[in-house]
């Protein structure tokens, strides 16, 4: 047997001592059989991660397994689907067993949690690259798009934004990140580093927005960026209340800008932005509660299409500098 | 707008003009939505093709783009199961025009042919690899597996078997195949060279098989290898009439010695292989003739589980050696 059939057999022995209901046949046969529940559809999002690219070379492997599974989950809960099941293939340059015990954890510990059972997969001799395909289902009909939003919604962020662009920059080494690291305490850092590295994705608030929002999508680009798409797809506008922008504690130590920068600009959130109508405001906050996770009302969406304005607590508009700003509109 | 952004318009552009019943939301969003038709399961089949491993760096990239897409319409094929849509994930060096203008027009051709749609993918710089997930749907508990193969059954191939692997040997330089070469024919070198690059998933035949075959799958490693996947799976073994192997035309050739070594060792034919009731061979005659390929019965299934005995004409044992054949157990 070969070694790559090995890796194969490892994740195999893993998947089958998981649980999911939907899956008919697992790892082995030609093919998988998924029988998703009577009248729902099938969800299904997929990302190739490259080393250099999406990920440093000397990363964690149980951070990598973690955070691959991590974002393709964090595209289930924009699309307001539960999990099912994903495929991996895994191009490797050499097997390593303490790297793939490593990476296989933190796969199998994240997928665990969501029962979300790996169903097929590949592995081959080759340059570092991951590829997940991920399967989940919403009632038909159900499923949150990014085209849906109306003039008058309220926008919202889950929890708070910024603090992986913060520790990203840290890693890179960008001097104003090693400034403010000086007065980051060790356990805010530990914090920062991860939501950067192992981010969690917003599943429960996903499936309860279905019904009550207009349209969502998963902050993985950065907010600026992220809103677009809503407003492209939903030929909508939006203010945005740039100082309502709910900031984790580790963001005090920067600068006004840079701490807009790190919200407005930075990626790797995970964290969801929808856009619902005022009407479901109550809805909104006891699903919040349910979920422990806040949901903040940040803007308004507008009739004033591929516009945002951001302003600032007294209603002014914002300056705004940086790598996502040349993408969109933005009038005084 | 980025290059690689560029890139994903466009294959997004091509998929958009492709029909696909099942597809209820493509590219665009967080994730694709599929309908799957009510009271079927869901088949998902992923591969990983890296360069220099799964195919020759100046692989002309029409035949590339057909293939990657061909290799996963065979394990759809292997199943049972009608195809409805894939992923595609692509990791590109540099973005090189022409080189995507001939994969995306190998890869679209076949997609089209079978109304397999493009719903979802992603493109990266890195080293040359692409991800491709594929789903297909079957009624329920129709799917054709590895492990129903029972004592008694007869064991089928589609089409032929061997040329591929005498196309691929000739490219490698093999000097065994090089002699053989000066004896073939350019149309007979052409036809062995489509074999090798283009081959063609038998997804009628296996769509035809449901509530025939006890058991299926598609010959890629070679038929040796692949034969003893469904033994292991059913616990059966088999008697191979060795000389009963379909071979193309080209094969001629070659040596007794060589063309059986091409036939059982080789890989890359994508035909189907499969077991059936004795019961039922009218009607697989009739299915052969509906889809116009051939279904040959090339043995039995025994109950002399993982044993395979492989017989010439007069029904004595040959002896064999190649690359799969330690992998399984050859008694005189």
């Amino acid at each position: 047997m070969g070694e790559f059939e090995l890796i194969a057999r490892h994740f195999a022995q893993q998947a089958s001592a998981q649980t999911a209901p939907a899956l008919r046949l697992g790892i082995g046969d030609d093919a998988a059989i998924l029988t998703p529940t009577p009248g729902h559809e099938l969800v299904i999002s997929t990302d190739m991660l490259v080393e250099g690219r999406h990920f440093f070379a000397d990363v964690d492997s149980q951070t990598l397994g973690h955070k691959a599974l991590a974002v393709n989950l964090s595209d289930m809960a924009a699309m307001g689907a539960q999990p099912l099941g994903f495929t991996l293939a895994l191009a490797l340059p050499s097997p390593d067993e303490h790297w793939l015990a490593g990476f296989s954890r933190g796969l199998f510990s994240l997928a665990t949690a969501h029962s979300c059972a790996l169903i097929g997969g590949d592995t081959t001799r080759g340059p570092l690259n991951l590829c997940l395909t991920v399967f989940g289902e919403v009632p038909a009909g159900k499923a949150l798009r990014r085209s849906g939003a109306r003039a008058g919604d309220d926008i919202y962020i889950s929890g708070t934004i910024g603090e992986a662009r913060l520790a990203l920059a840290s890693r890179l080494g960008e001097p104003w990140a090693l400034a403010a690291r000086e007065l980051i305490t060790e356990s805010e850092f530990s914090r920062m580093q991860a939501r950067l590295d192992m981010p969690s994705p917003r599943l429960s608030v996903g499936t309860g927005l279905r019904g009550w929002a207009h349209s969502a999508i998963d902050l993985s680009d950065g907010l600026g960026g992220d809103l677009m798409h809503i407003l492209q797809a939903s030929g909508v506008g939006a203010e945005i209340a740039v100082d309502a922008l709910p900031a984790a504690d580790g963001l005090k130590h920067l600068t006004v800008g840079q701490k807009r920068q790190c919200q407005i600009d930075g990626g790797d959130d995970y964290e969801l932005l929808f856009t619902a109508p005022v009407a479901h405001r109550e809805a909104i906050a006891a699903l919040a509660k349910r979920c422990s996770i806040a949901l903040t009302v940040i803007g308004r969406v507008t009739d004033e299409a591929g516009l945002v304005r951001w302003l600032d607590a007294q209603g002014e508009p914002v300056g705004l500098v940086g790598r996502s700003f040349d993408h969109f509109a933005q009038r005084p």
